[in-house]
């Protein structure tokens, strides 16, 4: 079973991600994680600490050879302000963070020690263990892209299906999105909220490519691929909904105009023609592109700071500012590509898992053997 | 900890309802379950399967003299039609359903063993586990309440806080709305559907009131409030998207207008005036009424089939059509009421949670006593 | 993954099994559950309650045409007598039993809730769980068999290799023993104990056969084969005590004495002459014969009743006396043999698992020739 | 949930030890954890590797002036030696070892990555959690205590109940045993069988002062706190036997001569005389003393080899030698202590749990009070 696991706080020695259940003899590829984690910290809006920090994964277990070796992999990522001994009190509850909650359900005055752990600072080491995940599917043919769709009330609707396409324009991009038409309007939107000391949200979208169909079950609730997934994006900091496929609009549509018909294809196979499912049918891959989306709210601390009360005196004041950025839509893209990653590749191991790299690969090789004799298509690149 | 785990067929001898981990001493209300398996049964567009079964609980273990004995509970709830093994194959896969992706998965032609267990009756089971939790959380003044909020594209915003009134509008309304207004103009859409043999989603609501501040966690992603509840919704047959708070509508707005400022109340206690974040901030409850909502695709059984393949011949077929509903809007909602109401009351007994239900009340009664302390507020109902 | 869950009481509705995880179309022996559950309920030295329960499974889920199809399986097994709502307190706290520790945790002064839940009536339902998961190994050439191998303090040393060998031996002795030699000397000394009102216990024993090497992990303590089996046996009433190959015998030898040295056999192929590790080594099976052993205590409820205090009224009594037997290790090798088939099942799974039973199949054929190219052995039968 | 979670090879950067569950606010004890590790390298009879590392764990998350702060608690022990990348093939598997099954397992004839995490060093990690439970149990005046009981054959059945006596009297000891009669022989002993190139195994005992009962559960097997304790205990490198209170003997005695009866004390209160079982009846504590024994088998790696066969030229060979120790006994019996401290601590916070530590105090205060109005021993110090 693939599982991941993370520790640290901000401000601490380090952010760790243990991530056990890889195949042994599985190839692993560092410097993409490290290249997701500075992704993550990329994109235009971004505040000081971005720049101070670069992540970079410390290999802590589970390596040799650039291989797994059947143990867990473990990464440290050293965080470059150490002082967490030596913080200030926060007294002053920020509205839209744990604050408030994590005072109340630890019995404190003082919520420094809830926002050291919920800051999405943490967001780092789920980008290193969807990074493992996300490379690894990749060994197998699918692809798991995040970019950027929404920023503040400006979207697009642009669907691209190579990619390679949807790469380079994700990285040509400084809000990470592929459609370049909204770039400038939306620049121009961030520079004005930024003014006015605002933030901005948006919304993120996750495709998964070449995925096939049957992974996932529909017999265990918890296990089904949209559950997991639906988890995974709720889990991220700032996200308030998410949308499988059609999502919200399937709400709006008659069942006619909904569901994705099953056609023959030219070379007999079975296929369809639309995508309105987001290719999860029954809690399972159903060979189509896997479409999710998740909204994230505006960034909770704003430059001009809300109104709140301070636990200390109970007195009303000024929310704390801390650092912090205008718009993280782009990083959470890339936090959404790394959770959805994961996901995806827990799913597929228990179908198609075994102990070694190599097992797993012929595992694949013969149900694509079986779905070509069933005439099913395998996956949509 | 608090789990549940259902088993079960559409036509083999019953579903299986298991919960696990409800304190010894726990009262139980089996007619409160039951009028639940009821409501799910209702709502105006079901079809003719609904009058044939009355879905009532039979109680395997778990319970004596009315109360839980710490030892896990079953229910058992009887199929009407229990000929699992004489049903005929289901080789035209109907778009929608899992049938195409559990054929693939099980390389099997037949789909029936598939549609037996991937079949929305599967909910029956999970609606008599979230009534279990519903009514616990009752015990402590926590109301659990779900109600459609559109079907097709007609939608209700009304927001209503006084759970009697809830209890009382829905149950007054063919579609469990809250909303009488629109109710004339869904009944005359639903007709002219049905009469078209097509088939209508929706949006249904669940709001939780009074759960007390601190339910649930930052620190681990999968334990977060609001990626349980996600991964519940997501998980009912028919839904694809997912809300909490403003959802969507966060995407789009600036964070001085989306983040409820903490203020001063009368008494000198610590509230808000607005409720945005729905109730959860950093994977906790924060005091205030918790708000998600869930997009329900239209049915995939049309009486005027969608195209598809048969997988036995390869060819072209109208999708096999098995009696079926128009709208099950008002069905999820009840779903949605019972899974949202497990998750939060799991969430709760990690919190809460001791062996015995009296110890339950103490530990809630010193939280309450703390808070006032700390001038936060304990709920809002 | 596959796992077993129990629900159900003494005298309630019935006891409930549910196990998930078989894969699909795996071929069910329902038969062969109900023989090892009449096998529960025999051997020389059980009371009157044995003779009024004549355990059957009940079909409740996840069976169709005799095979497994996907989702969970759940058993239930009818009580005799369902009287939970009339019993009587269970005041004078009978030694051995869960009932003095049960009444201080639920803060009862009747220990009945706690007794009817923690009888080894439970143990019926994990035999049910075991024997399906002894019939899957089965289907793959392993052979897991227990036996009584101490009754009181009489004890059989012999070892037998041939599984047929022992079901024929094991059913022919009264006590499940395999070394009719003990027999007539046991039978005396049973009757001598039960004419005192006395109990007696014994050691069993479970061998597992054929099981290739590379079963379990090193890699996380809590999954090593030996720990999961451990944990088992332990979990069965009445054990006190759990040894894997030399057992305790082997803190008493030299490393050269002990270790299982690793020889070039006639054919070429890597084996061992001796096998005190007991078929386990680093956690995994490492292709020998697995060889695990409990103690039972002697059964807690004597005719001659044992000092206890009444939780009431405080004052010295003598046990409540409940009809029980004089010895019960014949059935406790029943169930040692069905919880070792679970957790080897389980591991086994791990391994090879997949989602189809011919799936696993061909992964275990094709684990078979890499062992032989490797020229490790594959099993011992 | 208390849960812990390790990492790490023998020749990697370090071992990661990750804790999850302690409340909010508990003090944690580091001295006491590099103690303990510090124990667990020393003992008569280590070979020359414990003596170039000296274990030292580095706080790498959860930690803030001096306490839990309600995340995941991380420590890393870094290996002295990191040379992993530049390790020599292990073909001439090791008789005792993981080497035989691992290869096997994976499809290597290289049996250094499997080497590399089975290794006992591991168990490094383990102390680390234990220790973190063990000091977290002594704040509720827990006492978990392990020594050696036997090396070779020579036993001590010694039994000691004043904590303190055991501490000082095991730090006295070459072999951490409680007895200091029998430690001239056992020295004796052990330089004659290094001599010869051999090993020894042996037994240690811990034991578990103060535990209220009722902790554990009868309800699910798998939460037995036997069966935990069991599964902790098998789970350790070298084991292959737990006992629980009288263990294999009570296989050999009557039931009147192996329950402990229930009498009331001069103070009116309820308890036993005896402690057979252990201090375990039902899958709970029962209030008295709980006492575990591990046997270990003798070291596996022999400076006089072992037979083996290389798996590279299937040619018989000597067992690899890698530098070792001759006894490990006392490490065992620390690494025992450790893995029962957790178990018993996770127990017991899924009875007394709750955020906070404070909140913990509470809740076993008024357990306290609770028994006491029954009458009920809390206890045995």
């Amino acid at each position: 079973m693939l599982t991941y696991f993370t520790a640290g706080e901000s401000h601490g020695k380090c952010l760790v991600t243990v991530v056990d259940g890889l195949p042994y003899g599985t190839p692993i590829d560092v410097d993409f994680v490290n290249r997701e984690l500075a992704r993550r910290q990329g994109g235009y809006g971004r505040g000081a600490r971005m720049k101070i920090e670069k992540d970079e994964v410390e290999v802590l277990s589970g390596l040799r050879h650039g291989k797994t070796i059947g143990s867990p992999v473990t990464f440290g990522i050293a965080n470059k302000v150490q002082n967490i001994e030596e913080l200030t009190e926060l007294t002053k509850l920020r509205p839209g963070h744990a604050d408030l909650a994590g005072a109340a359900k630890y019995g404190t005055e003082d919520a420094r020690n809830v926002s050291e752990r919920a800051s999405a600072r943490e967001t780092a080491a789920r980008v290193a263990a969807g990074a493992l995940a996300g490379h690894f599917l990749g060994l197998f043919g699918v692809d798991v892209l995040g970019y950027a769709r929404a920023i503040g009330g400006i979207e697009s609707s642009l669907t691209l299906v190579d990619p390679e396409e949807i790469r380079r324009r994700r990285e040509a991009s400084m809000f990470y999105m592929i459609d370049p038409q909204a770039e400038d309007r939306i620049k121009a939107q961030v520079d004005e909220v930024r003014a006015a000391g605002d933030t901005l949200g948006g919304i993120f979208e996750v495709v998964a490519l070449n995925v096939p169909p049957g992974v996932g079950t529909y017999a265990r609730w918890s296990e089904k691929l949209g559950s997991r997934i639906a988890a995974a994006i709720m889990s991220v900091q700032t996200v308030k909904g998410v949308e499988i496929g059609l999502g919200f609009e399937a709400a709006r549509r008659k069942g006619s105009q909904m569901h994705d018909e099953i056609v023959k294809g030219d070379e007999g196979s079975i296929r369809r023609h639309t995508n309105n499912a987001g290719g999860i049918e029954g809690g399972m891959s159903n060979g189509e592109r896997i479409v999710v989306r998740g909204a994230c709210k505006p960034i909770s601390t704003l430059r001009t700071p809300l109104r709140t009360v301070d636990l200390k005196d109970k007195e009303p004041k000024s929310a704390q500012y801390e650092r912090s950025d205008i718009c993280v839509v782009p990083a959470a893209s890339v936090v959404g590509q790394a959770v959805v990653s994961f996901e995806i590749a827990a799913a597929f191991l228990q179908k198609f898992g075994a102990d070694t790299f190599e097992d797993v690969q012929d595992n694949l090789r013969r149900y694509r053997a079986r779905l070509q004799e069933m005439k099913l298509a395998y996956g949509r690149g």
